[in-house]
């Protein structure tokens, strides 16, 4: 069982550091460091949590040393058990105990989730925390897919919450006055769907929430509301695929430039055009998801963090942090 | 209920026509009808059903007269009980009666699975049937998504049913020996997913096919298996995002080639390169998605088929005839 969550003031966040797991990612624990730097030099105080030994030149940068590192594949919830001084328990309980306002980490996603719902402890009525992972968008603030995979089995009344959850969120994190909220399912009509999103369509409908209606996955990119609101299963599976797609396609374009001296010359025209649309669809720029739901700011980066994607993760953890996010998400929660 | 379905051999089929409904589809009846007619060149039989005053020019095109259309957005069920005499539902009872060998619709998908449903039946020990669609991938033929979107509710024992349908449907379509199968799920593990995708697990299995695990979302696209099998809600949630991942990242290209005279030049060298690979991803070219499980052979075009489209899907519902595709799928269905 989870604990209840402590909510500190922002008054009392504003003064701490944010905590940097530097032992999680596939680039850990270089990159990690270098991201952590770049953020102090912004003016953001940070913590790194890490084994000494393991860190190398951590120069000018406060570290909690640790004894243990939970692996990429290992077990979330057994290593949470038995890894009780590893640096994303311990990056948790720094947040838990007012000496971070968040923690960032590019590690095992399972384990992160595991951590902070262990340490930092559920919001008050919150069924299951989620986790809101954003999608870009050209013209708007990334849109919202909240459960992106933390609940593979879920009731309507997790969905209401989780739409509770990324609206107060989507206001903290881009300003957005008051977010529309979309339904993600097989087709637009409110009959269409399992029980259980038929259901959640229902209660979403009657929820005093901007729900639009029933979006599907060709809506997912780019997305015609703020919030896509699923199961964890679901949004994992629709989240990898978008990811996969565009995979695939920036590999046949690569494939296609690289044919000749020609198609090289081509392709070197077109990328300085390319780029600021592939800054926006790469997903170090985005900043991480967040955990919503938990006592306290937890920031998700994706496992090939790089340096700037960790930089800006501890960003968005000092600005969420700053703007009350996690007051504002229990409220959210509470007023249903 | 839906009849028992009746097995004919594909020696009395050999001489039959493809029915085409020619009023379903965005473009329909002049794509249609080319699309037909473009067949029939071919030197495939076609039959065309259709309502005569509308359809314009069908010289030399056999025409199946019917009174009635199902609209692409009338409710599925409703539609097929009281439009009894509508083109859908005349082109699955000339095939439930002897008179054509397979049919093709463009249209309204719900409307095209209930009427094949109800007038050509169910194969003997299928629980439901479901719709098989194409992945496109480069170096070997498309993978299989099945079910694709015909039953946003399953259980375990329908997701092993369409692996075994879906197994004989590539072996018929595309001549693949021993197809490899993979369960859509969110992670690589067997313990991860739903209840009932950790249960399908372990009934593929243990169940002969050529199983190797789970795939995830960034596997549909290019799929390391031949078939790929999920529920009905999550399988038209990835199809559709697939689907509008590659349109929105063909669009910024497009945006981005059109930004002058040097960069359309630039898109011009790419072109002859890209086109190969667009082709394969062209949904026209795929030869449309089939309905596994009931008596005869049903090919669902998408809705926006072009007159190549409508070839293409004509084509391999007669190959899928002559092939022995709904024996074979009876015959998977029946061993387990």
């Amino acid at each position: 069982m989870s604990r209840a969550a402590q909510l500190r003031p922002v008054s009392e966040l504003a003064s701490l550091p944010v905590a940097i797991d530097a032992m999680g990612g596939d680039r850990a624990p270089q990159a990690i460091i270098e991201g952590a730097r770049a953020a102090q030099d912004e003016g953001i105080d940070v913590v790194l949590v890490g084994v000494p030994e393991l860190l190398g030149d951590t120069l000018g940068l406060e570290v909690v040393a640790c004894s243990e590192v939970i692996a990429m594949d290992d077990d979330p919830a057994q290593s949470i058990r038995t890894k009780k001084d590893s640096s994303l328990v311990i990056a948790a309980e720094l947040v838990r105990d007012g000496r971070a306002c968040a923690m960032v980490s590019a590690g095992n996603t399972g384990a992160t989730m595991g951590a902070a719902l262990l340490r930092m402890g559920r919001l008050p009525k919150v069924i299951r925390p989620c986790i809101g992972a954003p999608i870009p968008r050209f013209d708007a603030p990334p849109a919202v897919l909240a459960d992106a995979g933390a609940n593979a089995e879920c009731t309507p009344q997790m969905l209401l919450q989780f739409a509770q959850m990324a609206e107060a969120y989507v206001t903290a994190r881009y300003g957005t006055a008051r977010p529309s909220v979309g339904l993600l399912s097989i087709g637009e009509e409110a009959t269409k769907g399992t029980p259980m999103v038929k259901e959640t369509h229902q209660l979403l409908a009657d929820s005093g929430l901007q729900f639009t209606g029933n979006v599907e996955g060709r809506d997912l990119i780019p997305s015609p509301v703020d919030v896509i609101v699923t199961d964890g299963f679901t949004g994992n599976v629709a989240l990898k695929t978008l990811e996969g797609s565009l995979k695939f396609i920036m590999g046949v374009l690569g494939q296609v430039i690289g044919t000749d001296e020609e198609t090289r010359a081509a392709g070197l025209t077109l990328l300085g055009h390319l780029m600021p649309y592939a800054d926006k669809l790469n997903p170090d720029t985005t900043g991480g998801a967040m955990l919503l739901g938990l006592g306290g700011v937890c920031i998700i980066s994706h496992g090939s963090s790089s340096a700037t994607a960790i930089t800006n993760a501890t960003r968005v953890g000092r600005e969420l942090a700053m703007a009350g996010a996690v007051e504002a998400i229990a409220a959210a929660v509470q007023t249903s």
